[in-house]
């Protein structure tokens, strides 16, 4: 449909009509024949609203949505038809490893081809609408959402955000198997206080432009088609009310100009932070912000109309917001085809097909980071007595909080994994205990059925496991937190391994010290113990559908780890927030003097992470040459190019990540310690080396300086090379000739 | 002198002279008869900066200060008197409680009678200035510093910058036994990220004007004569580099006109922050901002001259310098004076007089705060067996990082206390255990012996504790941290009472649960496991040279504790930063309701302290009346009173701190769920009530709205008055009328 006759479609509508527009449910109520009880009383919704509502969350399924949308259509006056939008996150059916896992792939390229399948798998099954990627930056481990985030740094989650959009949207959304994408959470969700989720956000504008809003720019400039506004506050203001940051900044500086939806209930959640009196109050600021779509709250349908009758709220306002819905709507296609590309037999054909199990797969085994290794893994395929111990040997409960969708009954356990593998090994498989006490287990988005053992069977399965721990030369430990201990509403201010696993860890210790930790988390944990104890540790997150294959396929040696951490391990939760990049102090601690006084540290602890951004190791090693630059200085228009060459020193083909960073030696706003500016991912045999080239532009070297103008700053700069975060390996330039200076 | 004398004086100085007015050198510079060795010569000092420097620090007693004085001023060009300075925190050698145990007392008074005697005797011994009020807002129990603070309230922390700047200066700092003071750090270090000393600031201008500025608000609006920039960055800018900070919040909106002093070395350390390049740049960064005084580094002394010779650098900004420190100079009366109140007859009848002593025990016993108390306390004076136990009941070293001229000498430990009061009780004192492992103990600012035991004689403690516990009816454990553990460059991130001593603890618990756990330590710690276990447990900070004194007149009923927490403490470290006066969330969580998922808090511990903000205990029991308005609405010119009947409903006499607290329940931007706006400390006899009335007026409800403009917004309020910061006595008022409105 062309714009001239979305403008006629428009003028045409009834402002109820309209209003309906801006209304999202949630499927469920369309549940029991749309009897309107419980919480939709509650909410004041009826019948009208449910037939109304321009757009619905969480109805899936090709013969459910199209039976749908061709009743829904029916009854429209102008037979417009329904958005169906979900959250599609690491997967739809066919889960991939969380995002904290896949920001450890290194690979935004495997991410896009993660988001591309997922949105072929929504599709086909009726989606328009993924709410992914959420791009919020990371920098505290006790907020449970940071399992849904690509991680602590910004260059990197804003290579993430981009690929992921890419990936879901395609060239164009009415493409046959795309869907829209939709960055969220506008802005810096991911820094409540205290880790607390939904908790005051405490941030300078400065900080809020350098490090928190690229990762959302990235977003809209791959061309996302919709931003959801974020639960807290910015600058004290709801950010779903807040007009500065959604008129000016959104959409004035950023350029972003398609739809800008709620978070659940977020809008009318503004009356719970006292920014908004009532209703209508929440309903007038929130359309005045520019906020197009009410996801399910009655606060738009109940007021609005009101609101423009008595003045408050001019038309004009509404007529922009359905306006960007109509548009979202046209560009699917919807008008033409109302229901895109649900279809029952592709469901059949696509979801969990080998392709996309394959792919799961090599996501998955991509994500791992190994921790530590004393010469003990790979495992061998003969002759060893493996012990494979722990609630996670044979656990399909793997795939995270946010894939709604996923089923265990779908996903490859450890042990499935394992006896896949040819192998002529004596093994055994014990469960050791429980992931969590049973009163421990915090609720789920849904209610899943969770066994715990009961008291005699607890003690029977620990005697095994000691026992199968005794007899066997190794001992795989597969521990970790409860699926339900990461995602939204999980702030968890003890980051270690739940205590019952512990107990189960020094069992095994005591009796068998040859151990390697597998480990299944939605965050950083405390690992102090497990690493000094343990002679391996293997991250594997939460792995998605194909992690039991994955899992066996780095266990053995099949494929060698290569991921590198995308957040810090903060050694203790007393360290939190911890990120690389932090900025010059005017005392800086010396590493190794330790014991010098007035240096900024801890009495009690070391001021880096248990494990650093950026850090993974490898079956194989690699040496790094020095660092060649190929110009003393660049000035505005010049590049400069900084190369390494890296060697397999080892004996088995492996993949590292080379990380670039920089550091701006003086500016007029004190600067980060070094930020990651690039980095590429290579596959090396055995001695083989490979010579690395990064390029480097003035443009790389911007930030907000004293006067709030992003642009770069003249001086010297160091350049780090290596293989993660900490490297020492470094190089010096100038940047000339620009024009700005103090 | 008349200020058209100083301003001859002025015009009358070379530069050099001038420049040599703004140096300020380290009084161990000047022994061994000025030898440059060492770090004198490291810095690029030389003689005549030695002999030139407009102050120095820490030079102190009588004889020294008039000899140095006379010595000096007969070699300076004009003979302008030198200024002595020096850290005098919580006394001077009569020890006073730590600031944040006197910010436990509410009553500013008392620590204004502190400051005052503190002032008494620097001033008999030739200083001039002291380095305190520190009124740094604290948050993160994980600093340090926060032992110097009075804690985590605004209003709270204003009253006592106040009453300190009060007590210092007295009417005028000429008046004979009065010192000038110096309000610090300005600003915002007590904010630093991860609790790490001297790290990044991350602040929003909103929250620092809001929050952080009041405090020295109030200590400018009393009349300080000077002010210390902070080490930390503020907007990423250090604070002695940071001219919009110094001068356009500072001295313009501010309205301060007094001398600005860097911290030590902090014009320096802009070079190691990255925001100058070298020491021409931090010296031309710093005087632009409108530092006066470089504290103990040469760069204004090694810069400034060849800056205003390559007119980098206006003389006008050093004559501005100058004549500040010219004006501070005569204020003091150092022209006609320049020994001021040194005296040595004074010295010897002032200091650790029985009238400061007094003051010193009084203001200690205020300080304690009493957290937990299961019918223990108080002691009784006969028949009781009672074994004090603990590295703390013989220790003198209860004094705190910053009393450097306290000497364990002149303290009174818990043992001698309680051996002056007329007992007729069994009592036994042990040591259990040292405060720490020698290896654990951080090296202080002067190196004290510290002797630990060897492996035999701690066995042989630890046995006889246990021996003494088992066979008496009581336990009082004196456990704490070490006097190294807090102050600055103090961090910790675990925030626990040392492991050594926890090990005691449990030890003595098994075999005698009646323990009363009295606690020694300079910062909120994680008590969860001591006062679950203990009877009892009674927070004594650091207090002074009258320590053993106050806490026997506890413990034995003969002062009835009236201390309310002035931070909070922490559930655990993970938990941190916490504080009572949070902002609304548009999810709140519900207490009680733990288990409802989606709202603002933690699965695994409490989002509420261990113990809040304005708790103590009394050894009686206080009711509350409900609370009685005098009108129920006011516009911007009228006042309301609020009142509230207090009856003491135990059998004792007692203290209470009466608390006000405030909600503005909707604003342009999210408001705080509750704040401090008064508090009235009262005293009843059993059975005596008393009616407490808090006058509310418009100013009170000011804050910076959306527009940034500091003014009150119409609308609801509650009121909350009672005992703590949880306090559910409710009342609602209205401000009507004024002009402004989203």
């Amino acid at each position: 449909m062309k714009q001239e006759r979305l403008i006629q479609l428009l003028e045409s509508m009834s402002l109820e009509e309209k209003i309906n527009q801006l209304l999202q449910l949630y499927g469920a109520f369309y549940e029991n024949d749309g009897a309107l009880t419980g919480p939709l009383a509650e909410m004041g919704l009826t019948e009208e609203h449910l037939k109304g509502a321009g757009s619905m969350i969480g109805i899936m399924g090709a013969n459910k949505v199209k039976a749908f949308q061709k009743k829904y259509m029916a009854t429209q006056p102008h037979h417009i038809p329904a958005l169906f939008m979900l959250d599609v996150i690491n997967g739809f059916k066919t889960i991939f490893p969380i995002p904290l896992a896949q920001g450890c792939t290194w690979s935004p390229d495997l991410s896009k081809k993660c988001a591309s399948i997922a949105a072929k798998e929504a599709s086909v099954s009726g989606i328009h609408v993924t709410f992914s990627p959420m791009v919020d930056l990371v920098r505290d481990a006790r907020w449970g959402r940071v399992m849904e985030t690509t991680g602590e740094d910004t260059y990197l989650n804003s290579c993430f955000s981009k690929a992921m959009v890419e990936g879901y949207q395609g060239q164009h959304v009415s493409e046959k198997g795309k869907i829209a994408s939709c960055v969220k959470h506008f802005a810096a969700y991911g820094a409540p206080t205290g880790g607390r989720d939904y908790n005051t956000v405490e941030l300078s504008e400065r900080t809020l432009r350098d490090d928190y809003l690229p990762g959302y720019q990235a977003g809209i400039d791959a061309g996302c088609e919709l931003v959801m506004t974020a639960f807290n506050t910015v600058d004290r203001i709801p950010a779903t009310g807040n007009k500065r940051l959604l008129r000016q900044i959104l959409r004035e500086d950023m350029g972003f100009d398609g739809v800008v939806i709620s978070d659940w209930q977020s809008i009318k959640e503004m009356i719970g932070h006292g920014y908004a009196r009532d209703k209508s109050e929440a309903a007038e600021l929130a359309i005045k912000a520019g906020v197009d779509i009410d996801m399910v709250s009655n606060v738009y349908i109940s007021q609005l109309k009101d609101l423009i009758a008595c003045g408050k709220v001019d038309q004009h306002l509404i007529d922009e917001a359905v306006m960007r819905i109509l548009q979202l709507k046209n560009k699917l296609g919807l008008f033409e085809n109302p229901y895109k590309d649900a279809d029952e037999e592709e469901e059949e054909n696509v979801i969990l097909c080998d392709k996309h199990r394959k792919l799961a797969r090599e996501a998955a085994s991509e994500s791992f980071v190994l921790l530590k290794n004393d010469h003990v893994l790979p495992l061998k395929k003969e002759g060893q007595s493996i012990a494979f111990i722990g609630p996670y040997v044979d656990s399909r409960e793997i795939f995270g909080a946010w894939s709604f969708l996923g089923e265990a009954k779908d996903c490859i356990s450890l042990k499935d994994g394992i006896l896949s593998k040819m192998m002529n090994n004596k093994l055994i498989f014990e469960k050791g205990c429980d992931v969590l006490k049973s009163e421990e287990i915090p609720k789920g988005f849904l209610t899943l059925p969770t066994e715990t053992d009961d008291e005699e069977s607890a003690q029977k399965n620990l005697n095994q496991a000691i026992l199968a721990a005794e007899k066997s030369e190794m001992v795989v430990l597969a521990l970790g937190e409860h699926r339900n201990q990461s995602g939204e509403a999980t702030s968890r201010a003890d980051i270690g391994i739940p205590e019952i696993q512990m107990n189960l860890f020094r069992k095994i210790h005591k009796v068998n010290n040859n151990i390697v930790v597998v480990l299944f988390n939605g965050r950083p944990l405390d690992l102090r113990e497990i690493t000094s104890k343990a002679k391996a540790v293997l991250e594997v997150w939460l792995p998605g559908t194909e992690g039991g294959h994955a899992i066996a396929d780095v266990l053995f040696g099949d494929v060698n780890p290569s991921g590198k951490l995308s957040m810090s391990f903060p050694y203790s939760v007393g360290q939190v927030p911890v990120h690389y990049n932090e900025f010059s102090t005017g005392r800086p601690h010396v590493p190794g003097k330790d014991k010098d006084r007035f240096r900024s540290k801890y009495l009690d602890i070391p001021n880096k992470p248990l494990y650093p951004f950026g850090f993974g190791l490898s079956y194989t090693t690699f040496s790094y040459s020095g660092i060649t630059l190929s110009k003393k200085a660049i000035d505005k228009k010049e590049t400069l190019t900084a190369s390494i060459t890296v060697k397999n020193t080892g004996h088995v083909m492996g993949k590292e990540v080379v990380q670039l960073y920089i550091q701006d030696l003086f500016g007029s706003v004190v600067r980060p310690v070094r930020e990651l500016k690039g980095f590429q991912k290579v596959a090396l045999e055995p001695n083989e080396s490979k010579t690395i080239t990064f390029e480097i532009k003035e443009a790389m070297l911007r930030f907000h300086g004293a006067d709030m103008i992003h642009q770069s700053e003249p001086g010297a700069f160091n350049i780090y090379i290596g293989g993660d975060s900490t490297t020492v390996n470094e190089a010096t330039f100038e940047l000339t000739d620009t024009t700005k200076s103090r």
